[in-house]
């Protein structure tokens, strides 16, 4: 068997999320399925980050174990053939040693949330972002993020389905830049940890998006955080302005990927 | 009456494109249907570009004449809210002088056309970009663009059915940009111009396309130019790419606007 890494570029609203569920449209389903037709037997592959209904994906990275020696431009060809016409990109494709595995050797995973900030209605953007109408203080904003930064007990910021064993989770970044659009602002974050509670970013940026506006102040949410109490929490922000958009690995297996072109 | 500025940011796909056409729909069409509901009575908008079927604005300019004395804020929201659910935003409005004309004192048009260059289809960018499968060789297509630049005879640079009494056309800019994406890179063109001719930008991107790609020399480009004959152009890009991004006038009648947020 060879393992190979493809990294995944995918539109989050046709799909119940990342997880494959018997009987309804999943991302690894619909990448197992495709997987079936190249070699058929049943497939089962892992991901670095699974990902919730609705949610997109630029850069996921995923390995599964093929008994063909495919060249990985074959085999990423093979799985975009039949995973058409579904929105479902392999976008890089790297042979990788049997010991990398997709979840457990990722060291960082970093997730994109896209904020159209304007009152006219979205257009091109529809389903790419979150859309608020009213202004936000982006320094607010970033006064408070600095209260979430580090190893904290995350209990405040997670669903309460949440399965992970432990509420302690480490931020190493929680950045927002400002882009000029037409009628108003879109606000970027790009936060980052070694791994994630279920509904974190979505919380914290639900929860930034109302200091934001006014609603909280900056200090708030250092109490929020303290409070360790799902309650405490802010409004969880939609799933379509959230996009996993990097995975970090010691070595990145597809920094000499035979797809790159110049 | 008082005039009203617009700018205007519109999906293109589910339009026959700006100008209004009996029983179809177009992005005319439906503000005036718009103006319609807040000012009961035939209305007649006039627009920098008359955009063609599938092709999107950013920033259309168009201007309309109202009985009552709208605030620009009011205006625009009403329109937008009559807009609803089509893929079309006012995303600003001011009031200006009965002088100001948004197609005949535009002083320069500006069109982005996105090229996404890569195998693996489109996910996020379906129906926004031209997507072509071959890399193209970007310092080809700058040196080919170079014979476009300043004023010539465009005849095979336009559609059949253009209705512009002559074919000589001055072309300020024909600039390439490339930006990373996921599995290759996304190619945009800005094409400025006092004005166009029919189909000018998509026949001037699809030459330059196969050019890049290696079908045509750069130095073909200047001969089919020289034939002043529409069967020498290379293929027409198609409309989903092309954006309408920017119209200049002697003073910016935007630069003050009310409804511009910090």
């Amino acid at each position: 068997m060879q393992r190979y890494a493809l990294k995944i570029e995918y539109h989050g609203a046709p799909f119940v999320g990342w997880q494959r569920q018997i009987d309804l449209a999943s991302v690894q389903g619909a990448i197992e399925d495709a997987l079936a037709k190249i070699e058929p037997r049943a497939h089962n592959i892992a991901a670095a980050g699974r990902t919730d209904a609705g949610v997109h994906a630029l850069a996921q990275v995923a390995h599964c174990d093929m008994e063909r020696d495919w060249t990985p431009f074959r085999l990423s060809e093979a799985i975009n053939y039949h995973l058409k016409p579904l929105p479902i990109a392999i976008v890089d494709c790297v042979a990788v040693d049997d010991d990398f595995h997709a979840r457990f050797s990722a060291l960082e995973r970093r997730y994109l949330f896209r904020v159209l900030v304007r009152r006219p209605p979205a257009t091109h953007q529809a389903g790419l972002v979150w859309q608020v109408k009213k202004p936000l203080d982006i320094d607010r904003m970033r006064e408070a993020a600095t209260h979430l930064m580090g190893e904290h007990d995350f209990t405040t910021f997670r669903s309460t389905i949440c399965q992970a064993q432990t509420p302690v989770k480490t931020l190493d970044r929680v950045d927002m830049t400002e882009h000029p659009v037409g009628g108003g602002v879109e606000v970027q974050f790009d936060v980052r940890a070694r791994s994630f509670l279920h509904n974190q970013v979505r919380s914290i940026v639900g929860t930034l998006e109302r200091v934001g506006a006014g609603s909280f102040a900056p200090d708030d949410v250092k109490q929020m955080l303290a409070a360790r109490d799902r309650q405490a929490c802010g409004p969880v922000a939609p799933p379509q302005g959230l996009y996993l958009s990097h995975v970090t690995y010691e070595t990145d297996p597809f920094a000499h990927s035979p797809l790159r072109r110049g």
